[in-house]
């Protein structure tokens, strides 16, 4: 892999935890957890996802375990919850939440999708562990704080970009193309897709 | 075992598994989740108890791993499921419901035991892995759909069925009698007991 | 080890387990739950924690595999719920449950820290899953019962003395300190200050 490419991806992974997390971190405030609290909800958000795919295909050491750093800089912005969640009213809108938020669903879809392929999961089941990969951390975050998982009953599409964008990827390895395009390409279009169909206020028929 | 037999506990396992995904499907419906969403409950109810006794015994392929076609023939179900629960409505009813969930209860509960003893679990462990692996598929999408986990919340036996078909189980195998009898009578004991229990309105004290 | 410690901590332990069992068992009568119900509730959160933390690290048996005993103790009690709960409001107050409660949470927590840290887990994941091992039992019996966790909630520190306990043990760990009284240390210092905060009604901001 070219080194400028691992790093916008490394770049990348780093925005979409850290998104999920903050998406963790704000509903955990909402439903006024304490610091340790909206710390697991945040962690729960970020990894959630990748750590029941990896719980299904057997397979350790967890990303969070192998990446210290990650939870350590996850539990300091909870202990300064407050702060952040001021600091990050003035600096990020919804909108720069919703690209970072889509950059996430996409990078964990696909990579979701690559990991399960690698342990020799069937093309279905292996799309489906990278939907859960995207979607999982959101679904853990909603039943922790007692809501019916948002992403499963938003009208817009969400975990529906990430299947199909998933099914582009099985496309491309089935035809032997290049791995690190297909997973760019592949996560370019759950990015694209769910930001076109939320600009478009696309909805799915109930 | 006679191919009769093997054709015959395949066809009920078939019958177990799509009506579990039903009921996941139907629920999934009146909290209004989209199509991945319903997929999701749908999958977690029929696949969810299995699925949880598998990761306790530290056991792979999980079925729907080896079998990928049911979680497509779920699939499918769930993208055309106004479709399917309109004419469901018409050919299935209530009572039909009511037994294919039974039957259900029956076989998931039984080979669940069955399994934790094929692992060396202890008698105990062992029907109350099978208990689990025939209820948490429910327990999974209520907790997903926010409600109280219905099947424990019953007054009607329901898990005490399952409890006690599972121990009938343990039983017939503690003395050795023929397992594929064992593994039929134990499911038609928990058929019978909760459609009788169901039928004749028996509570549980509270 | 000396004799006398180890049946202190047996006993100790013993004591946390039926603790944590009890709120269970408290929570699912509240909620109208059946015996099965009952049961599964409140082993969900004497193990769950526990259980949870083992899936993690891929350990098993589990302790309720490997002592039948727990669990057949916990189904007694559950088939015999309403009598215990009256016996048990005669013999213990909410003060009794209160320290029983925080002994669970310092005994779970640092053993929970001590085998993330045999399982060669880098020091802030082993405090993480020291505090899993301590708290989820109680989040996955809320999750179950349908409430937004108590302990996540609660504005009286709970999950936070667990955390700076487990950071006690890592550092007598990391100055080489006998293990067993690191152990006794470490709980004992979750134990009070647990008591400490609750009885000086500290609270954490929001």
């Amino acid at each position: 892999m070219h080194p400028r490419l691992t790093f916008a991806l490394a770049i990348m992974e780093a925005i979409a935890i850290l998104s999920y997390a903050i998406s963790g971190l704000v509903e955990a405030r909402t439903k006024r957890l304490d610091g340790v609290g909206t710390f697991l909800v945040a962690m729960a958000t970020a990894f959630g996802g990748g750590t029941v795919r990896d719980i299904l295909l057997d397979r350790r050491p967890f990303s969070w375990v192998e990446h210290q750093w990650y939870p350590i800089v996850i539990f300091v912005l909870c202990c300064f919850a407050p702060m952040v969640l001021r600091t990050f009213d003035r600096v990020i809108n919804e909108r720069v939440l919703l690209v970072t938020d889509a950059i996430g669903l996409g990078l964990f879809s696909i990579s979701g999708t690559s990991r399960a392929l690698d342990a020799q999961m069937p093309w279905f089941v292996a799309s489906m562990m990278g939907v859960a990969t995207g979607v999982f951390g959101g679904i853990i975050r909603d039943v922790i704080c007692n809501e019916v998982p948002l992403i499963l009953r938003d009208s817009r599409p969400y975990a529906t970009c990430a299947l199909v964008g998933c099914w582009v990827y099985l496309l491309l390895d089935y035809i032997n193309f290049d791995t690190v395009y297909s997973v760019l390409i592949a996560t370019g279009f759950i990015l694209v897709a769910r930001l076109v169909t939320f600009k478009l206020d696309v909805r799915l028929p109930h």
